[in-house]
C-alpha cells in the first residue's frame, strides 16, 4: 500500500448558517458544528484511504466564537497521522462574516475514523507523510494525543502512556 | 441563588435512527450522535441554570458500538457539575434494539455549557449538589477533566493542573 | 406469548422547538408535534411488540397550549391496551419553558399501531397489564375507544358499540 | 365579513416520499404524512380567513393504505365549515404509483383551525357556503363531528350533544 | 405506446415557506424554490411516462419577484413535449400571501427529464399531444428550446439550429 | 470601490450525498444539487460584494453524470464577472468517488446575483478583474451570456443581442 501525503485527503466545506442551526441568540448550535466537522474529517478519511470509514473518536473540543447566523462555517480537514487501521484527521473551523469582513477562529479538532472492509472489519490503510513543518507537528502530536484518548476510553493505564507524560512533566 | 441537585435537570432523549442519519453501512453517523447530544445536554443545562445556554467545550469521546437504522438512541443528560458560570453535563448513550430485545452502550461524554445573560455574557449558576455515589464519583472528578480542558485549550499550564498530575503519576 | 406490563414500553421524549418547526407567531405547528408523537408512539410500540409496527390511527388530538420557540417538547408514551394485532398507545405531551420555569400541557392523545411480521402481515402481541390506578382506568376505557375509532372508519354501526353507547346514553 | 365558497380555499399538495420518511418496510410513516396534512389544512385555512392560523384539533385518523417509498402523497383540503373563529378543514389523501399506474385511497380527515389577529387572540372568520352535494353534506355532519370533538376534549357534556346522540342513537 | 395528453401530467405543488428556506431578508432562497421545482417536475415526468424518469437539463430561469416567509409557493408542472426517450416539463411558479391577498409570479421554466429502464437505460415515452392554445404554443417552441439546450452542452453547432436562428435572425 | 479578483470570490463546497438527496436509482436528484449550487454561489457573491446577495438568474444547466449515495459532491464557485449591481458567478461540479478513486465532471453552470442594500434595493458591486486565461476566457463570454439572459426573460430582442448574433451568426 503507498505512502500517501496529508495534502491528498485536504478537504475544505464551506456551509451557511441557517435559521435552524441556531440557538436562541442567533448564534450556531455546537451539535450542528460537530455534525458538519464529522461529515468534512470523514471526506478526508476516506479520501486517504479510499474505503468507507466510520468515527471511532473525537479529541476535547473547545468552541472559541459562536458563529453567527447568516455567518459561513469554513472547515478545513485533512488527515493527520495514519496507525495499523484508523487515521487521524486534523480539522480547523472558522465562522467567515463576508459582509463586516471579519472571519475568525472558532476550533482545532482531532477526529479519530477507522477503515472498514466490505464485512465491516477494520482494514490498513496507507500511512501517512507529513510534509509542511505544521503537518510534522501535529503529526509529532498524534502519539500523545493517541495514548490520551487510550487513557481516557480505559483501555491503557496513565503509567504506560509515556508520550503523554513527558507532555505533563518537564524533567 | 438555590443549589439544586444532580437529577434535578434529569433528561432523557430517545431518537430513531432513520436513513439520512446512517453511512453507507447503515450505522448512525458519529456526527448526528453529537448533533443529539448536544441538544440534550443543553436541555440538561438550562433545566439548571434557568437561563439560555451555549455549549463552550466537548470532552473525548469514544464511540463503543454503531447503532443501527430503525435502532432507537437513548440519551441520558444531567448537570454533573456547577462551576461559577459553566456547567459540566454527564451523558450516557445507548443503542436499543427492540426487535432484538438487545440494548447496547454506545459512548458517555461529557460537555460543558456556558449560562448566558440577556445580553449574552455569562451569568453565574446555582451549586450543583450530587447525590448517589455514581453522581459523586463524577462530580469529583469533575475539577480532573477540567484542568484537561483548560490544558488541552492552552488556557492552562500542566505545572498547574494539580488535580490531573496526581492521576498520571501515581506516588 | 408472555403478557407485559405498561410501564415495560415507557418511553419519554424530549425535543427542542428550532425556528423551522414554528409558524409565524413563534409557536410549534400542529404537524410537527404529530411527527414527533408518532416516533414516540412508535417506540413505545416496539418495546412492547419486539417487531416492526406501524401506524394505524389517531385519535381525536386537541391542541390546548401553543408550544413556544427555544422550549422544549416533553412526551410520555406507553401502550394502554393490547388487543389481538394491535397496540394503543396513551401519549402525554408538555411545553417546558425553563427559563420561566413553567411547563404546561400541550395535550394528550391515543395512537393504534399494528405489529407486523416479516411479510408485512399483522402478527400478535403480548397481552398488556395495568398496574397503576391511572394505566387501569385508561385499560378500561379502551374498548370504548375502540368502538368510536371503528364507527368513525365505518367498520362498526352505532348501534354494536355497546361499551360506547353506555358512554352517552346515561341509564 | 363576505362569506366565501368551499372552493375558494381549495389547496392540492403533492409530495414525494423520500428514504427519510419512510420506516423500516419502506412506507411512509404516520406522522410525516400528518405533517403534510396539517401544512396542506394551514394553507387552506388562511385562504379562506386571510389571517393567520393555528392547528386547535384533528379528529380521529385512520389511515387504510400504506404509502410507499418513491410514490406521491396527493393531498385535497378544502374548508368544509366555519364557525365563530374557527374553520374545519376537510382533507382527502391518496397515494399515487404512477410506474404502476395505481392510485390508492389513504384516509380522509379533519382538521380544525382558529384564525389569530396579531394580538394572538382568535377572530372573526367568514361564513362558509357549501356548494357541491358531497360538501353540503360535509358540511351537515360539522355541527356532530363539533360535538364530538368538544366531548372527548372535556369541554361539552354528552348529554348536551343533541346532534352526536341522533347519530348513536336511531330512534 | 399511446399517446398521452398535456393535461394528463398536470401537477400541482404548494409549499410553505418556513425560516430555513430563507436568507437573511426572509425570502425564499433561489436554491430551495429549484428543489420543490424540480420534485414538481419529476411528478409531471413520471405521469407521462410511468416509469422512473431523471433530470437532465433545466432552461434559463429568471426569478422575477423575492416570495416571502410565510408564504405559499404554489407550482403548476406538465410535460410540454416529449422526445424519443426525454420530455420537456413547463413550470409555472407563483409566490401567494393570503393574508394581504396578494398573488405574484415569480417565474416560468422548463426542465427536462430522461425517462430509464429498470438497467437505468434510456427508455421510449409516450408522444404529448397539446390541446389548449397555451400548450400548441409551448409546444411549439420546445423544438427551439432543445436546439438551444443541445448548443450550450456542446452538442450542436449554432449553424446546425436552423429552428433557433430563425428566431434570432428575422428575415 | 476597489475592484477584486476572481480569485477572492472562489469558494468550495463539499457535500456527501445521502439517502434522502436521492431518487430511486440511488442517484443525486438534481433539485438537491441545485439547491448545493445556489448556496456556493451565494457564498462566492457575498465574498465578492461584501452585502446581502439574491439569486436572480440561473442559465442553462445540464447533468452530465449522476452522482452517487454515498460520493461527494464537489462545487467550485467564483465570481465571473460584475456588472453594475450583479454578479455572474461559475460554478463547476464534480462527483468524487474515493473508494473507487474516480472522479467525474457533474456540469457547469452560471448563476447571478444581485447585491442588496439594507433596504433591499440593488447596490453597486466592486468591477471584476480576471487573472488566468481561463478566467479571462469566461469574463468574456459574460456579455454574451448576459444577452442571452435578457432575451430568454423577454427584457430584450433578439436584434438588438450584438454579442450574442455574432455567435450564432459566423459571417
Amino acid at each position: 500500500m503507498k505512502s500517501k501525503k496529508s495534502s491528498e485527503s485536504f478537504t475544505i466545506m464551506n456551509e451557511l448558517v441557517l435559521p435552524n442551526d441556531t440557538n436562541i441568540f442567533g448564534n450556531l448550535m455546537g451539535g450542528r458544528l460537530m455534525y458538519w466537522m464529522d461529515i468534512a474529517a470523514g471526506m478526508a478519511a476516506v479520501k486517504h484511504c479510499n474505503a468507507p470509514a466510520m468515527t471511532v473518536s473525537v479529541d476535547n473540543l473547545s468552541f472559541k466564537n459562536p458563529i453567527k447566523l447568516g455567518n459561513i462555517v469554513h472547515i478545513e480537514a485533512k488527515v493527520s497521522r495514519a496507525f495499523n487501521t484508523s487515521m487521524e484527521i486534523h480539522l480547523s473551523v472558522w465562522g467567515e462574516d463576508h459582509e463586516q469582513q471579519y472571519n475568525y477562529k472558532s476550533n482545532e479538532a482531532y477526529f479519530t475514523f477507522v477503515a472498514l472492509d466490505p464485512n465491516r472489519k477494520p482494514r490498513p490503510v496507507p500511512e501517512l507523510i507529513p510534509e509542511t513543518p505544521e503537518e510534522i507537528a501535529i503529526y509529532d502530536g498524534a502519539l500523545r494525543r493517541r495514548q490520551l484518548r487510550l487513557i481516557l476510553a480505559g483501555k491503557m493505564s496513565p503509567d504506560d502512556a509515556t508520550e503523554l507524560r513527558s507532555y505533563f512533566i518537564k524533567p
